[in-house]
């Protein structure tokens, strides 16, 4: 049974690699001829929106899916006439716009930092009288890894970001002070079955994902119980199919709805080796109405990213313990090009060589 | 880095799928056009005997590697005359003659049955005299999966079978009484490093392999420790590098040598899921000189085989734990087309889902 990807990043990559397995075979659409899922699978080369690479992409799939969310919804919509497409396409529609996905969220039920939405500069200034300084000032689409926002302290800096960003089509967000990132990975059969990692704390730099530590130390089951009732209520809204991510931010033992992604995501990359069914091959079983696999994390887990670096591998794997993915991109600055794990049996242990895991992820090969 | 595999079966087709992570990839060289292997990186069709199609397989490769041991030896030494062949091609050679591999590990103070070498009907008498009823009586090279041999009761018996088997080229076994069959894994790297997974019990059904159980339940320390010794002793022997498997009887707290797998091997494929790295993992390390990975196991796993038959994938992946390996293959009677691992945490729990797991791999899919 062949499936469809539409990107051919790491994601896609993983996603094969965790579908042989399962007997599947995969092919991806990808605008870019060095796109790394092609080292694994069949790769067509072309445009989203070239209804001809769509078509020779499309013949002869089971489904497709998608492995970033920033395909163009009239891709998925065009290959929805023909074939399934999983998540639901209205999945990236909400997805691809943060005004949209947090009035989404709001209408379930689900807090999230108080917003509004800027098409104008009156919009901007009564957004900052009514959400105060400091607010967050960001472009609808498009943004990712930090990208596309600004951090607004005065009304200079308002008017001065207003314009950076397009001078429209934003939204404003208050600043929420809170304690730290968390995500939660939730996982949906076309068959409705549903299933959830455990909550996966984040540390970015510079708007990249660094570090997830997964489970999430200090989790009290409250917490843990509120971020699945969010994702059920997401993941059923939208009669969703596939691995569904959300971002959110903790305050004390509040929760807020930050951000959601509709495809496996970084933050679940430690469930190749720190659960006992990874997040890829959950997304597969979920999209062909198979029974989801158990989320049990095996120990605790540390996923750092490889960002603009390529490690000296042997230093890597002598670590106990340690995992290497490497994506087989080439190596450019502020670009993800693999990943470390750390799995060990106790936090305490895995604590311990949390310096050593960081230390490595950043350290150059040594030329 | 592109690794060059002999052979293009499931061991190969796992061996591509651990790599990819490491950022290798993967040319495999096999007879048929069909070989699983194929689906999941190039592969050059040609007979291993065929000089023109090993020059074009070696073509830009680090290194060769190979997946069942039945590859000519000649193709091997013919490639390692322009690069490295890992498992050195005399692993090979020794473990392709029953009687060479039974010579070779007796001549390191490794305990075996007795056995005697059979070219004629004059040294089976004579053998038979030393050995007594019942014995095994084997062709020493090209059997696999219980082929190739017979139980000998009596005399005539052992003369139909003398000559079934070919008349020559033979090796006559005592008959051991052990308790159980295990296995032990070990790897050696380049640099001379070396680890071992915990012995594996074995039950076969008409010489196939049908269940491992990993850890082997019940196995003293000092058990262990003779397999690990005896393990080592034949690596360093064989200036090895790779994973090496020992078929072994276990005969109260002592074991015999019974075979040699120079690769990784059927036993070991619980690893994937219930070891902290795979042998497919610490294969490919080894071979690259880079440090092995731990191979303590998580929990108790037991892998069942699918031999010949589809199993219906749902009902396999609805039991928690379970982990479904498909390589692929057209299903034929007798062949081995997947596995499923069922890891759990404790041997207890373990235990109870063993029948179901064995219902499993047995029920076909229904049509």
């Amino acid at each position: 049974m062949r499936l469809g990807i539409l990107g051919g990043g790491q994601l896609g990559r993983m996603l094969a690699l965790a579908g042989y397995p399962l007997g599947l075979s995969f092919r991806f659409l990808d605008p870019s001829p060095e796109a790394c899922a092609g080292q694994v699978g069949e790769l067509v080369v072309g445009d989203f929106l070239d209804e001809e690479a769509l078509r020779r992409f499309a013949e002869g799939l089971e489904l497709v899916t998608y492995e970033f969310e920033n395909v163009p919804v009239e891709a998925a919509r065009f290959l929805e006439a023909r074939l399934p497409v999983l998540p639901p396409p209205k999945a990236l529609e909400v997805a691809q716009d943060r005004l949209a996905e947090k009035t989404f969220m709001h209408s379930l039920g689900i807090p999230t930092p108080p917003f509004r939405r800027v098409d104008g500069l009156r919009e901007l200034r009564e957004g900052l009288e009514a959400l105060g300084f400091p607010a967050l000032l960001k472009a609808r689409r498009g943004g990712y890894d930090g990208k596309g926002q600004a951090l607004l302290t005065s009304w200079k800096e308002a008017e001065r970001a207003f314009h950076a960003l397009g001078g429209g089509e934003l939204i404003l967000e208050g600043y929420v002070p809170f304690q730290r990132e968390l995500s939660i990975l939730g996982v949906r059969s076309r068959t409705g079955e549903m299933a959830f990692y455990p909550l996966v704390e984040n540390r970015h730099q510079g708007g990249i994902l660094r570090l997830s530590l997964a489970p999430a130390p200090g989790v009290s089951p409250t917490l843990q119980q509120k971020a699945e009732i969010y994702a059920r209520k997401a993941m059923e809204a939208l009669g969703y199919a596939g691995v569904l991510a959300l971002e959110l931010f903790q305050v004390g033992e509040e929760i807020l709805f930050n951000e959601m992604a509709p495809r496996v995501h970084n933050s679940g990359h430690w469930t190749l080796e720190g659960a006992e069914t990874s997040q890829f091959e959950n997304h597969l079983r979920a999209l062909l109405g198979l029974p989801l696999g158990s989320t049990a994390p095996k120990g605790h887990s540390a996923m750092a990213n490889l960002i603009g670096v390529k490690p000296a591998f042997a230093q890597v794997l002598a670590l106990p313990g340690a995992h290497l993915h490497w994506y087989g991109k080439e190596v450019r600055p502020g670009r993800k090009v693999g990943h470390i794990t750390l799995r060990r049996d106790t936090w305490e242990d895995l604590a311990r060589d949390l310096p050593h895991l960081l230390a490595l992820a950043q350290a150059p090969e040594p030329v």
